[in-house]
């Protein structure tokens, strides 16, 4: 029997989750849920339906894991905990300081009600804290870099657009080439906020708007951009739409670690990620995980969890004895 | 309590596992076991005793976990079945092909004596697994490249230097830059064995050998060489010992993947070891599954596991809230 899913909200995540949940063989999507009117939801897969999030309970029984799409900033500390009462659950909640209060809270309702509430899974948080986490365990004696990009910083981007005069605008964080490379060699570099990331903003200027002003409020805007090296372009509508509709992102986590009696060995553990669509890629990760959460729940596990306590063969499709053949 | 580690076989493995050992605050070694006459074996820690391998049974309630550093060929084979009815064993098992035969020996000797027995550790069998597992559990519908190297192969090195006229050699596996930037740039590319990597020879000929036919014997060398490109040097021993006593080595693991309605989002995932010390990296990994070895004991699980079946919490020293406050 197929494992029967849930996508609760129907944005970017919800609709990645549908394509994702299409590609796995071993999964069905049993409804979409949304605060929305449904009338208004057209989802991509037929037959499937939209329903009112306000009728969930009824489907208590019909769905083995609800994806919940939502957003970190109100969405999910809310719901995350409500729906672990009538459902296993799993969310991309990355917040990261509000992590041990999102956990205790998932946990205490997903103990209550007897399911499993997996939290923060994605890439980061999600595989780039597995990367830290392997790399900890393996080189105690160590250093960790973390760099995002290129890719798009949804809250840099809302910060320019809220400046006097800017109707649009898109903000990509880079890593500073030098940088990876100083790491990668491992020379062990002390790296400022500045040395780590360049940030480039493409906006679109009302008309008549004083450009000079902006870029300058820009670049001295304190906690977004002013620890940082900032590029600003102004562009026009047409070239904002045709090349900056994109949600490509990154990143990369290394480890520089030493051993040796005299500490004498070097090792560098470096994990990349190259992504057309943080959405999609996010959703994979999110689906994979619903799989080890439906198999930790019929183990009889109960409660909030990580991708720090799962194990890897939990998310496969395959046998033991099929992964120890042709992937161990 | 510290958790006490017992080391079988004191060469690259067993030393480097003594100082991985060291480096991990809450470990203890309790013994180095040796085929060899212990009065003849000096290893770096002091106090603790070397012992010969025939009085491990006495050992049995003192260790809480034994590490194995024997070859694959011929020692783990026996040793790691046999020794999982005395204690929780781990081992480096890193003959591909053999793993489900050698999980299904250890697995039924440490179900029998109720222990922990842990296979295939290091990083290929190991994290290089573990990073082939979770990408394509994450995008199923992709295309996986592994490269090894810039590293010594011993195997090759063997074929070397079993040539008449050769004194002594080492070859190097050299991934080759041109295939690792298509597979970064997602050209998806089909590589053959000769794309991938490049062999490169060391060679210290015997005092009037015929070079021209040991270089010409080397390339040739069905298997080994016949399908790549070899570089050959000839070099004296003095510049052998100087430059090529090195244990370096390193890889890469990449999958490539597609997400999307039409598949049109492209994602690579790329994952690099770059090593000063094999032995002591891979000892590095041991340790931090001999943790978890002791722990899934401790929990009451039996049997054989590979890294597949370790939870990444297991690893760590830190508690769970730990793990979510500073690295998730």
């Amino acid at each position: 029997m197929k494992t029967r899913i849930g996508i609760l909200g129907y944005g970017n995540l919800g609709r990645g989750t549908e394509i994702a949940v299409a590609a796995a063989e071993d999964m069905e999507l049993a409804a979409v849920f949304t605060r929305r009117d449904p009338a208004g939801v057209k989802i991509i897969t037929e037959g499937v339906p939209v329903v009112s999030v306000n009728e969930i309970e009824q489907w208590k029984d019909k769905i083995d894991v609800l994806i919940l799409c939502g957003g970190s900033a109100t969405d999910l500390p809310v719901q995350t905990p409500r729906y672990a009462a009538l459902f296993n659950v799993i969310d991309s909640f990355d917040t990261h300081a509000r992590i041990p209060e999102h956990f205790a809270n998932v946990d205490a309702a997903a103990k209550a009600s007897g399911h499993i509430g997996m939290i923060s899974v994605g890439w980061d948080p999600g595989l780039f804290s597995l990367n830290r986490v392997y790399a900890n365990a393996i080189l105690p004696d160590g250093k960790d870099y973390t760099f995002w990009g290129k890719g798009v910083s949804q809250g840099h981007s809302d910060a320019v657009r809220r400046i006097d005069g800017v109707k649009n605008a898109k903000q990509y964080t880079i890593p500073v080439e030098a940088a990876l490379e100083a790491v990668r060699s491992g020379e062990d570099p002390e790296l400022s906020t500045r040395d780590k990331h360049l940030r480039e903003c493409f906006v679109v200027a009302e008309e008549g708007a004083d450009k000079a002003r902006i870029e300058k409020e820009i670049k001295e805007m304190p906690n977004y951009f002013a620890d940082y090296n900032t590029i600003v372009h102004f562009i026009d509508e047409d070239e904002f739409k045709k090349n900056h509709s994109g949600m490509a992102h990154g990143g990369f986590v290394f480890r520089s670690g030493k051993t040796g009696v005299n500490k004498e060995n070097k090792h560098i553990i470096e994990y990349r990620l190259t992504l057309d669509s943080n959405p999609e890629f996010t959703t994979s990760v999110l689906v994979a995980y619903a799989r080890a959460a439906k198999r930790m729940y019929d183990e009889g596990q109960r409660g909030c969890k990580t991708v720090l306590d799962v194990p890897p063969a939990y998310l496969c499709t395959q046998s033991g004895d099929e992964l120890r053949a042709h992937l161990l």
